[in-house]
């Protein structure tokens, strides 16, 4: 027979996921079953706060993905945003709404997913809530990081003349989604379906970029490149011009936009859920990241400028330029 | 014409609610706006951390309270989660998952009481996660607080001995769901309904309670007394006797079970989300903490004692003991 919620009760699961939370125990007064965890802040380091809500029928299909995988995107997103500020992450707690419709099993599932990607980057899962929901599942992830205060980058730091780079290719995440939602047969493209539903946060490029202390800016794509990139621009009061023979993308992109007839452009600008850093270096100091990133076996890809006037343009190889909309998702667009 | 979220975008939103939401700057870095918050932890303090989600249809009817309430319980379930580990809250972060039959307003005046509620507790706002959401509203607040190490009180210190206390009265806010549940005329009962849409965190009284370091363990009174009671039983290996008597409760509260002859002792024991404070002290400190209380204008209020054998009794004025089971809220109860 098959085992439920109800035959554990709140507290039976709680008890059940508590085990391999606790990856890191140094710095950790309390993990779960207290009303709050408990922790010891580094000395010297500034915190960084993040939160992520994942909605079934919103942000992900329950039948579409794997529990598991859902369970390490609900850590990945999360920590990717701390990635994107250049500090380590190390503490996340875990609401779940779960429906009845919901065996156990996919919670398990879900939970082995989420303490896979915490123990691949030293997080601990350190508590959370857990609440029965009337029909749609619903996730949050809420993560504590640290940095040295000096090293913390924003988006606000970009200066006309500075380098734009990326650390890694664009579009896989957008070209799975893209297979998804428009049913084509995901025969042999499992490497386009696992950019898109079990990310890679780049939370080591990351690190390496804000220990060099040279850097003006950092953000990382989970709206698409133009509308992440135009987030740097706005808060920065900066414009962008980003040469189409530079964003990187991989040969399976590629391959999936020109067999499919896929404007390569859409998944890469507007849709993107790679979770790459984008960041933003004086000219001078390129090479230093650079370096130091490729030493550390992560790719820095330049693609662009920084420039003084507003909007982002896309430079052709013919030299041609044309405006692009620093657009990405938005979760209400205006009608 | 009314506004919609449509109109205004994901962004747009972000910026309407952003006003108002620091209300204490020193140690932010960076507030609501980049991919996390940064802010500077307090030197010599450890770090407290809780989340709680509040679902629609399952912790509360869209239409039973007023969104502002709504909001102001938000943050105030976990504001109680701070206070009973004796800690000061800092920064809270909110998710918030939107169906399209949310009016503006409505979530204009739930952002109203998320602020209002944060205000008078010195609570920033330093971001979150905005999305869209196919039926139910959903929120999601994790709040960041802290404490001296040596002060942080936690519910496995119970010790045979101890006196039992509470910082307030039971049962009012069991009475105002009740009053909902049973579709009673509301006629007269805003102080039982206020319990239960608005109910007042206790950190003050947690802060008093933790600065004299002789109280043995606290813990928030959110699913009954008997369940957090149970709680600390638990965690402490040890078992409580309550005497019948001491239990306080508001003449209204009895007035209301009298008149529609519900049993007090389920509303008080089993159901209450009074948000008061339940601690354990050892009887020749209970003076001091009585003291302290009394000074900072919060009640103390003992009700009964620790003792070894486990269980917990309640003892009725003729004498007589009844065991009562230690169970509270369970979002999934046993089938």
């Amino acid at each position: 027979m098959e085992m439920n919620l109800k035959d554990l009760g709140e507290f039976g699961f709680i008890d059940r996921i508590r085990p391999d939370t606790l990856v890191r125990p140094e710095g950790v007064i309390r993990g779960i079953g207290d009303d709050c965890a408990v922790c010891r802040p580094t000395r010297g380091q500034v915190t960084l706060l993040t939160t992520d809500m994942l909605v079934e029928d919103v942000h992900f299909q329950r039948d579409a993905s794997s529990p598991y995988r859902l369970g390490r995107k609900c850590i990945a997103v999360n920590l990717s945003d701390i990635a994107a500020m250049g500090g380590t992450p190390k503490e996340a707690l875990v609401s779940i709404a779960i429906p009845d419709t919901v065996p156990l099993e996919y919670l398990d599932a879900i939970y082995e997913g989420m303490k896979s990607m915490a123990r691949e980057f030293d997080v601990n899962l350190l508590g959370g809530d857990t609440t029965s929901a009337p029909l749609h599942l619903v996730i949050n992830v809420a993560l504590v990081g640290e940095a040295p205060e000096r090293e913390v980058l924003y988006r606000s730091g970009a200066e006309p003349g500075d380098v734009i780079f990326l650390t890694g290719p664009v579009g896989d995440s957008a070209a799975g989604l893209d297979l998804i939602l428009s049913n084509r047969s995901r025969e042999g493209q499992d490497a386009l379906l696992q950019a898109h539903f079990d990310p890679h946060p780049h939370v080591k490029a990351g690190r390496i970029i804000a220990g060099q202390k040279v850097a003006h800016s950092l953000i990382d794509v989970s709206d698409g490149l133009a509308g992440d990139l135009g987030h740097v621009c706005a808060e920065s009061k900066v414009g962008a011009i980003l040469e189409e023979d530079h964003i990187p993308t991989t040969e399976r992109f590629r391959a999936y936009c020109e067999r499919f007839q896929v404007d390569p452009w859409r998944l890469t600008l507007h849709v993107g859920e790679d979770y790459v850093l984008l960041g933003t270096v004086p000219e001078a100091s390129a090479g230093t990241i650079a370096a130091a990133l490729k030493s550390g076996g992560c790719p820095f890809l330049p693609i662009g400028r920084i420039v003084a006037e507003p909007g982002i343009r896309l430079l052709s190889r013919d030299g041609s330029a044309r405006q692009i909309h620093p657009s990405g998702w938005d979760h209400f667009p205006r009608g």
